[in-house]
Formats: C-alpha cells, structure tokens, sequence
C-alpha cells in the first residue's frame, strides 16, 4: 500500500517567509520596519485616519492601496458614530494578527484550515476615561479572545497552533507588555 | 467697554458627557463596557473583521452601521495586501484616540481648533515575528506621535491640550501598559 502525502495549502508562502529569514539573517538591518498612519481631526471625536506608506528592507514602501479609516464615538456619547471607536481598532488588530499566525502555523505544520474565526472583546470601566475615579485605568481590563477553528488536526494540534502564533504575534505582544509612546506637538 | 465671550465649537458635546458622568456616579455598574470584534480567515494571511454590537449603560449596544475591516500582509513578505496589516490598525487605534480627546479637552476649555493632523509611527525588528532573535520583541520597540495643531490657543496651551489627552486616552493606556489577554478554542 502506498502512503499518500497530502499537502496542506492556507494560501501563506512558507517557503518565501523563510527564504526572508534565510536573506535578513545576512543584513539585519533591513528587519528593521517602520508602520505609519496619519490622521486628521474632521469634527467632534470623528477622525479619518490613511495607512499607505511604510518603511522595510532599508527603503520606502507603499501599500498597494491607500487605506482609510473613519473613528468616532458611538451616539451614546452624544457623538455622530461615524466608525468604530479607537479601542475597537486596537481589537481589529489584536484578531487579524492572531488569526493571519494561526494560518502561517497551520501553513508551516503541514495541517489544513477549513475554516477560523474568532470573536474578540475587550472589557473597560469607562469611569477611567470620564476621569471619574483615578484607580480606574483607561484601558481595557482584560481582553479574552475565543476561537473556533475546522482544521484537518486533532484539537490538540489546534490548541498548538493557536499557542505558537500567540507566541509570534506582533499585538499579542504590544498588548501584554507596555510599549514606550512618544507624543510631540510641531 | 463690553467683554465679548466667544464660544468654542469643535463639535463634542462636552454637556453632555459632563451628564453622563454625573449619571454614572450614581449608577457605576452602568460604566462596564465590553467593546467587541468579530474575526474571520480568508486565506492566506488576509482576514475580514467586523464592528457593530457592544455591551454599555447595562444592556447590548450597538453602532449605526456595520463597520467591516480586511487586514492582510504586504507584497514584499509574499502576501496579497488586501488590507492594513493588524499592527497599523493599532496605530489608527492611537492616533484616533488622541485626537479625539484633543478635541474634547478643547472643547472644555474653550479653545477654537481650526485643524489637527498627526502622524503615527511604530517601529519594529522584525527578526522577532519571524522567530530569529528572542532577544527581539515581536511588537513595537516603540512608537513616536507627532500632532500638526492650528487652534485659538498658545503653543504652551496647545501642548497643555495634547498631555491631557494623553493622560485619559484609552489606548494610549493600553499601550503603554501591559493588558491581560486570554485567547481560547471553543
């Protein structure tokens, strides 16, 4: 009987991801990324926000698309509710970049994904924002991520998927360990 | 000769959340907020969140519309780009954040904005999300904002506007300090 090898495609380049790292090995310094956005303040707490530009492998680069992004209070805060509010951003980011680890894993270990989605939520006393109480942070409290994944993969291999790319994952980290912010005004 | 009081309008309704406040001393259980996303994998490391439903004011809220969001990895890591990659969408979180509270703390002391414009940038080694240094954090080695202000104000009353933003912004908070973050597989 002959064993059949399947292979397993989530649509991420393994091989080129690799051969990055095999390339960036040799010069360093062009790991080295800078991500923008700018925003602009339109009226109230309604901004729009672009993301096109950004910097790697020692140049500029752009973005295929310039992307926008309308933020705003929701009307329950006596605002227009023109987007989402910032801290729902910051979720956005926190799923999409657990979610595109879990198919570079998924990817790497040879297991195909049927399907992955997850809901994110982030709780907040907002008596930290209104400045109400001043042992009340601003932030979120506690962020809890749940996932519901169809893999070809025992939920074991799963429950190791979502660890490892919990592991690499860029806002995984920025989240759970503080970052320094510098805040200029020209 | 008459004094002319002139009022500011940036368009936050400062009454309003100066109510809320008031309201919520007396029923602080209503602050509880729980802000909220949904995640789903596409392919490759292109994924489609959305934004709607949150919990607030001690029931289920939700925004005017449905706010949809694709994130995705550039071209240069062999990726299709359809959208921001996720850190970006935290930048747009940040910048978001800051300037709606500068236009919130404007309006409450009654300083004319005329234009705000910031630019956010986080920079990064990405020797850590590719795992080949674990000295090297996978997120931002740090984040540097710098705001464009024309308003009815001093230069020492605008840069007064922007720190008290900082000090009640959420996601300034949120990433300058470490949150908890629990991911599960359903």
């Amino acid at each position: 009987m002959l064993a059949t090898t399947t292979t397993a495609n989530n649509g991420v380049n393994v091989g080129a991801l690799l051969g990055a790292r095999e390339a960036l090995a040799q010069v360093p310094e062009a790991a080295q990324f800078r991500w923008r956005t700018t925003c602009t303040w339109m009226n109230g707490t309604h901004s729009h926000s672009t993301v096109q530009s950004f910097f790697g492998l020692g140049g500029e680069q752009s973005h295929k698309a310039r992307f926008s992004f309308d933020a705003d209070h929701p009307e329950l805060f006596a605002a227009e509710d023109n987007g989402p509010t910032p801290v729902e951003y910051v979720l956005v980011g926190l799923g999409a970049c657990l979610t595109a680890g879990i198919a570079a894993v998924a990817q790497h270990r040879n297991i195909q994904l049927r399907s992955v989605s997850a809901t994110i939520e982030g709780s907040m006393d907002i008596q930290g924002i209104l400045g109400m109480d001043r042992d009340v942070r601003n932030g979120f409290d506690g962020i809890k991520v749940t996932f519901k994944i169809d893999a070809d993969a025992t939920p074991d291999e799963i429950r190791a998927l979502v660890a490892q790319s919990q592991k690499r994952s860029a806002v995984y980290d920025i989240l759970t360990n503080p970052t320094d912010v510098i805040v200029e005004v020209n």
